[in-house]
């Protein structure tokens, strides 16, 4: 029923979005949504509108990666086959801690009411299926029902997608979109801090803290994923400026922590560490864990050889020191209290000097002289890195070849090594570009490596960066299939061969961009030229380098995980 | 735990598929599933294989349309990530009755039992989370655990599938694929035919149904989406060349009728019928509904003016005599029994004459006269088909387009009129032609008119047509965007705009086809000439054919159809 209000249910939700910063409202049309995407020209200036993409998968990547750029994003979806395409991707922005605002347009109350066998149902009259199908991969959902509630309904669910770094599920039948509600609620801002911790509480975790890091004799800091998630990237490096610890991230950690700091002292990922930093980190006897996500991918399949009596982890939710839990208690506040209770000149007088993260291009070995192989390229694409560019590399060998780049300041870097769906990184860089290009910083480039294996699940979005007018850069690894699942088992399967004649060379035409270049390299010294090239570095138009790499090649530290995984599979 | 049979889980699971029909597996390759697809090559022939798609999503479309092709079909995805991706499709496979066997790889038991914090994973060790959500949209789903009670719970999903004509979901974390289990089960075939009716209720039925008919002076058949799916196209058949009572088919039902038989009388679409066709099947004083499916898009709407009074309804698990219900009386066995007991003579007595079904290719008014409408394309497109193609068409104009064809004999027609997802058919003429490939029948050809607005969504999947060596007529309607819904609402909204400016002259080439041919007609003389292309017609090599057509441009039920939608999505 449509409420007294001064507003329309669709409108509200919109501004709500335009007020948390989204400029850009992903997904698809359908005839369970269009009227409500009628409403998105109303908001705003022109700043604010729909931007469609290929499908919905795509869509949900998209929106996982714009939120990882602008703090929080939006998807509309249709009900049942629009929302169940884009599941996958908000699974993933579920596991990996990312805001997006799902919203799907359902059918009617008028028709739910009746039961009808509309189209895109499953002939059964259940109109609440696909949205419990939702629960398990959102921290809340709900379907707006009446104007009266709505906009409260709204505010929660936008408030707890931001707060908890989670999607929200947010159903709109077709009418209720254009019902009245309230505007009340926009005169104050969301709700977006976590509530302070119980002082008592704190209290004892800070004087703990303090009395541990006083104690200490060489602690040091490991940052994780919820450091950039979570948001505490500045509380984060005030501890590192402060104490001058040496500090280590996780692979999903990376960029949370600034590489070109004199105290960032490389990437830790258990056994399979490079050996020097592995005995650095667990020779010490206090490892301060910020945002701590020990997926098997993200610590060498869980090899820390770090005791939990030497570790103090602040958490989003929780703190924990040594089997000590304090529910609640978060670490924005906690760093907060921490970072002020600390004496800077006795930590850095006991901090260790970081040996710092040096890692040479190195032709691998068994490999022709003149190919590329990871072991050179990635270090090497460090060279071509630039302040604030924003890096999205896939799930595959490119998230673990990335572990050998040390990144110039603020970068930003976009990866899913949790959820590890192939294919991802298509569409989170369009959603980062967009994201990018939503903060007006033209200078500002996006960088995606992918694989030919994974651009196979995903192709399409490309062209809509070039619908949009955006200017990434994309590398394409080509290497004849999925090189990361030959070496965890089938190194010469069928099933591990893809379709390997796409005409990597003709696809940004294919796709209609009007200026647009295109590279093949195959050495290094084609590599090295590319590099050095400033119209290539500029980019001024959107461009497509094709990285052909021997089939069998791999980063080491994937070589290295696809045993474990094998092993771990098998048992 | 491994039990003490003879041969392997995985194994078992890929025998009992072969002798079902089965003999190309679909999906996407993932860790957890690799060791299994291992097996594969271990049964039968090198007829029995694996068969990549390029994303798992149109590996569900795919073997959606093996399904409908062969009868039944499988499809292999990975833990959380894989089997998310492909749900939409099965979700539609459940809504429109189509028997596919979802097989998932999942982490091994020992890493489940451990709550291990694996990749694919929600990050929270809940393993069931991603089955419990399949659940909604199968028939039936269980994870192997153990060898000892593995093939029967295989042979338990597999009867399960066939019979109800639904998805089931199989979960087989990665060890027990290699757990030992009985081969007995082998010796006996899979338990596929529903259970005979109770035959004192199958008395009573049959007694009324027969005296209904007998008693009835214009009795019509209206035969709909299960007659197809439910395996009763005999029977009915039977019952139209036994009493040769006129016959109509509904949007879903296409294809279940010989739309050649003398008895062929149109389709039926409520409201929006024909209205010569509306009259006669409305008038009827008893409609024998066989397999009826009555979703909006299938009855104009709901807007049927037949009483339930005049009608009987045969279903595959219920019939219905007028508002009596009789649960668990399958048509299969109900239609042999009653056309037994009819007298042939007495019923074409009073049979009325089928006016029949005589579309013409009439230009449509209000576009430029050398344009090609779709009043005038479809009739036209009746011309080009021949007994035994398959014709699969795309939600959107084609569906509705293809109404006004007239089949030749044995035409296998696939549509998602229910479910409806955009994108389906490129993916399901896929599996239909790599079904028709494993039925060996080479000179059956298999045509997939897709609009260019669905292209958008499944666009990659034509390169496995290549890979594979199948040889389609792929029919691109190009005609500027999403033409349905802009019909239904935003007419000229930038959300039904489309990436306009891909290159379908050069999409085989781009995706490596080595021998195809590729068209653009934009007039009826064009058409007409290709249609009359002997080398064209011969699909000896894939071929693609752009049909540009005027974007506003509709066939005539999908302009009916989208004001009905419309008003129903507004109340």
């Amino acid at each position: 029923m449509s409420g007294k209000g001064e507003i329309l249910v669709g409108e509200y939700l919109f501004q709500r979005l335009l007020e948390l910063g989204v400029k850009s409202i992903l997904g698809v049309p359908g005839d369970f949504n269009l009227a409500l995407l009628d409403l998105i020209e109303k908001i705003g200036d022109d700043s604010f509108r729909w931007v469609g993409n290929t499908n919905e998968l795509n869509g949900a990547y998209a929106a996982d990666g714009y939120a990882r750029v602008k703090g929080i994003s939006a998807i509309v979806t249709t009900f049942g086959v629009g929302e169940l395409s884009a599941i996958n991707g908000l699974a993933g922005a579920y596991a990996e801690h990312v805001p997006v605002v799902h919203i799907v347009g359902m059918p009617s109350t008028k028709s739910q009411a009746s039961g009808a066998l509309l189209h895109h149902t499953l002939g059964n009259g259940d109109f609440t299926v696909f949205m419990e199908m939702s629960e398990k991969v959102s921290a809340y959902t709900v379907m707006l029902t009446d104007g009266e509630t709505a906009a409260d309904k709204i505010d929660k669910a936008l408030s707890i997608s931001y707060r908890k770094a989670r999607p929200v599920y947010i159903g709109i039948p077709s009418d209720v979109g254009y019902f009245k509600t309230s505007s009340a609620g926009l005169k104050k801002p969301l709700q977006l801090e976590e509530p302070a911790n119980d002082p008592k509480i704190e209290e004892e975790v800070v004087h703990t803290i303090v009395q541990m890091i006083n104690a200490s004799k060489k602690p040091v800091i490991l940052a994780d994923a919820c450091v950039t998630r979570h948001r505490v990237i500045k509380e984060l490096h005030e501890l590192i400026n402060l104490t001058h610890f040496p500090t280590y991230v996780t692979p999903m950690g990376k960029s949370s922590v600034d590489e070109v700091s004199e105290w960032f002292d490389g990437v830790y990922v258990g056994s399979i560490s490079d050996p020097a930093v592995k005995d650095r980190i667990e020779s010490s006897d206090l490892i301060l864990s910020v945002g701590g996500l020990k997926s098997d991918f993200n610590t060498g399949s869980f090899s820390y050889h770090i005791s939990q009596k030497n570790t103090i982890e602040f958490h989003s939710d929780h703190t924990k020191i040594r089997y000590a839990l304090y529910p609640g208690i978060s670490m924005k506040y906690l760093l907060r209290r921490v970072i002020s209770s600390l004496d800077a000149k006795a930590m850095r007088a006991k901090a260790a000097k970081a040996i710092g993260f040096h890692v040479k291009p190195v032709h691998a070995e068994g490999f022709p002289k003149d190919s590329i192989t990871h072991q050179w390229f990635w270090p090497k694409f460090s060279e071509f890195l630039i302040p604030r560019d924003v890096v999205v590399t896939e799930t595959g060998t490119a998230n673990f070849g990335v572990l050998d780049v040390r990144f110039p300041h603020n970068v930003t870097a976009i990866s899913q090594v949790l959820w590890g769906s192939i294919g991802y990184s298509v569409g989170a860089a369009f959603g980062a570009a967009l994201g990018v290009y939503d903060s007006a910083e033209p200078d500002r480039r996006t960088i995606l490596v992918v694989g030919d294996g994974s651009l196979q699940l995903t192709l399409t979005e490309i062209s809509t960066f070039i619908r949009q007018g955006l200017k990434p850069i994309i590398f394409i690894l080509n290497n004849n299939g999925y090189t990361i699942e030959r070496l965890i088992h089938g190194l010469h399967a069928v099933y591990n061969e893809i379709n390997t004649k796409w005409g990597y060379q003709e696809l940004l035409k294919f796709f209609g961009a009007d200026q647009s270049r295109t590279y093949k390299v195959q050495t290094p010294s084609d590599v090295e030229k590319l590099f050095k090239d400033k119209q290539f570095a500029s980019a001024d138009v959107i461009q497509l380098v094709e990285v052909v790499m021997p089939t069998f090649d791999a980063p080491r530290i994937l070589v290295e995980q696809a045993k474990l995984t094998a092993k771990i599979n098998k048992q």
